[in-house]
């Protein structure tokens, strides 16, 4: 068989495993998900050899030890990830929701309740931990998942997906609601984003590169999740301690995540009392500090920014600096160089945080909190299948809810419009 | 100046305009409205004079006198109008509502809340009452809006759009905050549909061709609205007259709409009983039926169904018919022909309605009510932009709320992650 019919015949049987599993209740999603967890355990001798054909694979081609680390399972590791899958059945079923209802002045009876999106299909890098990880929160959430990793992983997923699919098999939830794209080539990503109407959403999960290519090519709708450019604007009435301490969390605690931030933004009022401080602070913590001509005033270790620093998601102890002559100016700098992640104002003036939450046009805007806790797990979502930043459908950390549409329900007793 | 020149700087002054619109509360967008209303009644003499040039334009070309009254206004049509706008200023505003919000565990104050999307692209035919219903339900929410109308209306369209600008241009809500993309031609549209990044949402309204090309060709994430091939399915345990009354109801009491019923699917067990009378029904309201073999064994008069006639979107005193051996079949049919829109269960069995309701996956199920009540008025909405036959952001009649997106706050006292 060709790759298009390859790629067609999983699409499909993942299309009619949905229509088996959207009506299922909580109990038998939940008994499946702790079968997989239950599975993934107690064959994790397969998993490790599989992955140890990866590993080999990524050492031979001269891949990082960093990267190969990612890519590595242990059973101390799959333990971890049999752990996530109970989790998720710990959680409530977004499924049966009713958002929203009436009864309608003509007697009709009308209700919104949340219904799965059918299938979802993944796009991701890296980690072979999140093929079960979104495979988990797709089937909570009543829909097939169509997983398509890294072909640096695929060893790895395909031991993994077939796991799932055995543990599946003896379970409500139809195995083929769990499949991987078969393939490793580019072209059956493309199949992936070109099957509208077999799939309903993709999700590209991982850097920048990807998620663009994933927005350019793909005729499915997509959910654009990820990529971070956060800021940290200090106020002219911000506390120096409290924007010294943010703006550390915010840099240095985990530099490489999404909600990281990556630009500072200072009014000038307060640039002469605060940069002095924030950038030997900085430095502490081991942080190259790239700034406009206003910053460099105030430290010699400060490299001259480029607009491109202004752009850039470093996702490293980088972070790029400049001084504002005003709150406005801090939010019209957001808007041009920001990636609407999450953006922090630091400051003691209700009038100030009432103006920066208003007009910052972002996922999330905190005010005197580090950017750091834009995160499903913080939000008290018990679980995140990744931060949009987009608009439309969901936008800032996805729990299962944002996993689901909605519809309509009216009942009468023969209604008729008159 | 070039036709895209023309259309980003269009595109450009509507997103700076979006930035000053987002922020404003619910009584200047109020004002602006009501103003917009007084200008156009008090302008109508002008409205109808570009009208004119609209029809005769169009006479000439040998357009059907129906197609030339959708077209024409008149002042009485034009006050009609302006009531329309008066009306969507008393409706609440779905900005700033608080949709989710707790204290999490750390102390920090966590707040989801409803903001407007941005810039709102609508594509239309037709009618140029859009121009003003489109424009006023996108301000109410917030939103800056690019209208994209059908050449036939150009004129109408470009003094509608004047008009209102001038209206805005005294009041808080910015003149540019409406926009006509400048130009007839097919380019036109296409630059409005590349244009992400300057438009957040494209909304096309209009026949299944004009939706399907835009979200064939639109990078721009698109709202699919209206197509609907809408089922009345006639269970074994339908009560016959409640049966009759749905189908006609559903059928000819406004045949050219899109939740009007498009195909009828009938129980075997019951079909021997019902369609008799249902063909003898449908007869008297001038509906002819295309059906399958089944169905013409129950009527002289039964044209024969092609496969194309159960996914035809008559809009007209059409229908196609067929006979099933069980729900399960009929939800299977509605599956494979259907558009998603809405689908009818006639029943007096609770687990029938349980099962239909369940299994079909369209914007709205109606049990034992005709499918015309899927509509933003009928649902208590006050206003609709449309009918959204996706499953993503919004699903079934679209309102205020559905133009809108949500951004998280949160504020703390110096909050750090650990």
């Amino acid at each position: 068989m060709s790759e298009v019919e390859d790629f067609l015949k999983v699409a499909r049987a993942a299309k009619d495993a949905a229509t088996v599993l959207a009506p299922l209740p909580r109990a038998p999603k939940d008994l499946a998900l702790r079968a997989v967890a239950d599975a993934l355990v107690a064959r994790s001798a397969e998993i490790v050899e599989a992955n140890a054909a990866d590993v080999e694979k990524a050492r031979a081609g001269g891949v990082s030890e960093a990267m190969i680390d990612r890519l590595r399972l242990d059973t101390g590791r799959i333990e971890k990830i049999a752990a996530a899958v109970r989790e998720v059945a710990e959680l409530p079923d977004p499924v049966g929701e009713v958002v929203r209802g009436s009864t309608l002045p003509n007697g009709l009876e009308l209700r919104q309740v949340r219904v799965p999106l059918g299938v979802i299909g993944i796009i991701y890098e890296g980690r072979p931990n999140v093929t079960v990880d979104a495979a988990a929160l797709c089937l909570k959430s009543g829909n097939a998942v169509l997983l398509r990793g890294s072909s640096s992983a695929y060893s790895s997923n395909t031991v993994l997906v077939r796991i799932m699919q055995d543990a599946l098999a003896a379970t409500e939830v139809p195995a083929a609601a769990v499949q991987l794209v078969p393939g490793q080539t580019r072209e059956s990503a493309k199949q992936l984003m070109r099957a509208r109407g077999l799939v309903d959403v993709l999700i590209p999960r991982g850097g920048a590169s990807l998620i663009n290519s994933v927005v350019e090519e793909s005729t499915v709708p997509v959910i654009e999740t990820g990529v971070g450019n956060c800021h940290v604007y200090v106020d002219a009435d911000a506390d120096i301690e409290t924007a010294l301490s943010i703006l550390i969390n915010a840099k240095a605690q985990r530099p490489s995540v999404c909600n990281a931030a990556e630009t500072l933004l200072v009014h000038a009022d307060i640039a002469g009392e605060f940069l002095p401080r924030a950038l030997t602070a900085l430095k502490d913590a081991g942080v190259t500090v790239h700034g406009d001509e206003r910053v460099r005033a105030h430290g010699a270790d400060v490299v001259a920014a480029t607009e491109e620093d202004f752009f850039a998601e470093y996702l490293s102890l980088d972070i790029a600096a400049a001084v504002v002559d005003s709150l406005d100016d801090a939010v019209r700098h957001i808007r041009t160089y920001g990636s609407g992640h999450t953006d922090a104002i630091v400051t003691r003036s209700q009038r100030a945080a009432r103006r920066f939450v208003a007009t910052v046009d972002s996922a999330a805007v905190a005010v005197n909190a580090s950017t750091r806790f834009t995160d499903g797990g913080e939000f008290g979502f018990g679980a995140e299948i990744g931060i949009s930043t987009q608009k439309l459908h969901a936008r800032g950390p996805m729990g299962l809810p944002e996993l689901t549409s909605t519809k309509w329900i009216y009942t009468g007793d023969g209604h008729v419009r008159g």
